[in-house]
């Protein structure tokens, strides 16, 4: 795999440190070059600042482990299972960054309350189902993003659109098209689990946002006519 | 536009990052020349580190790009929509700093509950009304702006004592003399609305500081006699 | 005045930034010399990473400035009436620190809930009566400090024992024996602040601390036979 | 007591700090040399970052002091009574981290609720019961240890497998195999404990996580065929 997808996953690694989405080791990146079938992921329990494109681990979709000498990350059969069936995604992050966690634990879909929201993801974030007793004895990792691409296809919805998950009783997944995006949207619905404990907390009834809103901030950031960023 | 003036917005931008007002590119700064009618500001979605007086774009009053390469803030028409009728502000910024975009969120006015917020804001935040569909659809940072100034002139308020408000399912946005006096007035809805939430979770029944207290606290600091800081 | 005091003061007021008690310049640190009677007091509105022994305000207990080319903080008369009257204490910290501000807004005392408390405050943090129209008018500052004596006298509350007070609609000030001291028990107070909404939030019956366990720690590190620290 | 031990826990008192574990100096670590049954221990009320391996204070399991001229933690006899009880563990660390420390001061065990929880604790953060009168008066420090290792028994908890708990009124302990992984454990606490105020705020029902994922997880990084981490 070329070292350049390679450092980018190192660098999006360490990113979830410096923004404070991770305790100890609790979080790992992986991203997909498209074209080999490999994915480069973190290998398990390593401080991140060890990171470094050389030790990182190399999978393939089947994850056979093609390069590296460590062991890769116990989360790697669910980020195998978002590139196999969400096939526009280019990389995959997982937190347990705490706001997002509380959702999670508390089986809490996270509704668009505000723009910040509608920028980053078109409608709820929502929350895949437990696992049953027999998933979790016999493939548990795999059977986590099985229920996740359930979940998204049960409910139509884009995985581009919709980039995140809670998964009840543990902690977000999000994803992007590349490292750097996927990140972002960790740290987007952090930031917006945050501010939607907050603003339950001044007004319980606070509802969704008109869909006429929700739509405009989506559209202008990633519509076809896009005019948020430099194009 | 002159350097000095550029400068000043850059140092503001990147103050909203230190002072933890923004996460990813959440925010932007503007100030505007008077004499010129030029105001400098933030190109849309640029890092804040990347800024520099040279990559800012320079826009007049009616929003024509005069200086600079890149696209400015989405958020353009709605600084413009402020300086054209609050006539002695200096700068403006927006930002979705989480617990004042909870208030927003929640559609609450920030009431002043104690000095600290009576040293910055003459009274209440407001809140503006939600944009309609049509206001969305046709010009919705134009829109955002309009509304904004419609709240102040239907409720009297004057912009230089009341230096912010709250959006309806948004965020806030602050303005002052000055880029360093409108990022202050954003550092200081913040943490007002922070302690907000606080007071109301120890006594919900928290009222608004007694208006002689108000009056004091904010005359000592920014009436004719004031006696806060250095003259 | 000797330059050590001085710089003790300039020490102490950093230190209120790097332990995240202030916002922008919502704070300040004095301490008196007791041989002279002369107070070091920060300037008012003035940075605190600008502060230097020759920048001080050094004022008499009457409030004449002795030393000194900038105003003195606008709180300077409510330090010098609590050194005038709480004749033990060495230094005085004002801040408008988050938690403890929530309680003072909220008009709710801090009791002991915890050993963090008892360590530090021999019983409840009390809070002062809000302010008379005439109080604030004639001469605020100083009716804040005769409010707070006003409190420990009817209470018979020993200022080294309980050092520090929640104002009404305001924030806290504290005290201690020497600047650093001062500043602990403000670090101190916003803690246990913290810690108790968050206690309430789980039980809002959590009452204080028995009586023998208070007594145990607060003697264990201020009693005649303490033993917490180097002697 | 050799160098290296003593360095550990000069590096895990040190990471209590950069961890924002610890605030003033209300915490310490230790750990054990189980051949010689000497413990190293931070001395009493000493700033983190002037610990060397020479100033921290070597006891022997009665408590006598065999190397050091400081005075220990006054939370030393604590830490003897779960080194002479709990005989796997190599290290204690004790903090008063505010979210674990409002579960103490509200008398409320942490139950798992999710799998943050499962991969470091083997079910509930238990609570041990308030001291007597007598207990305070006669050995105060000694009878807290006491009370975790009755507590342990009587509710047959492994120690290794449930390392920390939380003292009514007062502030958690936790340990572990050495020092490290005892710091290790303090840090998973206080997240979760953060975790948990905020899943209840969401939903107040939100109960403990299903017996066959705390069992997963909590195998897959302790068990014998543990998989988290590198062998």
């Amino acid at each position: 795999m070329n070292q350049g997808l390679k450092q980018q996953v190192v660098s999006a690694n360490q990113l979830l440190v410096s923004s404070g989405l991770v305790t100890l080791t609790w979080g790992n990146v992986s991203a997909i070059d498209r074209e080999s079938g490999l994915v480069a992921i973190k290998p398990s329990g390593v401080d991140y600042n060890a990171l470094t494109p050389d030790n990182l681990v190399v999978v393939d979709l089947d994850g056979n482990v093609v390069e590296g000498d460590l062991r890769p990350s116990s989360d790697t059969k669910t980020h195998l299972e978002l590139y196999r069936n969400f096939t526009e995604i280019g990389a995959v992050v997982h937190t347990h960054s705490p706001c997002a966690t509380a959702f999670s634990q508390a089986g809490v879909a996270l509704p668009c309350l505000g723009t910040t929201h509608a920028d980053h993801f078109y409608g709820d974030v929502p929350v895949a189902r437990p696992l049953t007793v027999d998933e979790v004895a016999s493939d548990y990792e795999h059977a986590t993003g099985v229920s996740i691409v359930e979940l998204f296809n049960d409910n139509k919805l884009d995985p581009l659109e919709v980039p995140g998950v809670l998964l009840t009783h543990h902690a977000p997944f999000t994803w992007g098209k590349n490292a750097a995006k996927a990140v972002d949207n960790s740290i987007a619905l952090e930031m917006c689990a945050k501010m939607a404990l907050m603003t339950w907390q001044l007004n319980p009834n606070a509802g969704e946002i008109p869909r006429h809103i929700l739509e405009k901030h989506y559209q202008r950031k990633h519509g076809k006519n896009a005019y948020y960023g430099q194009s």
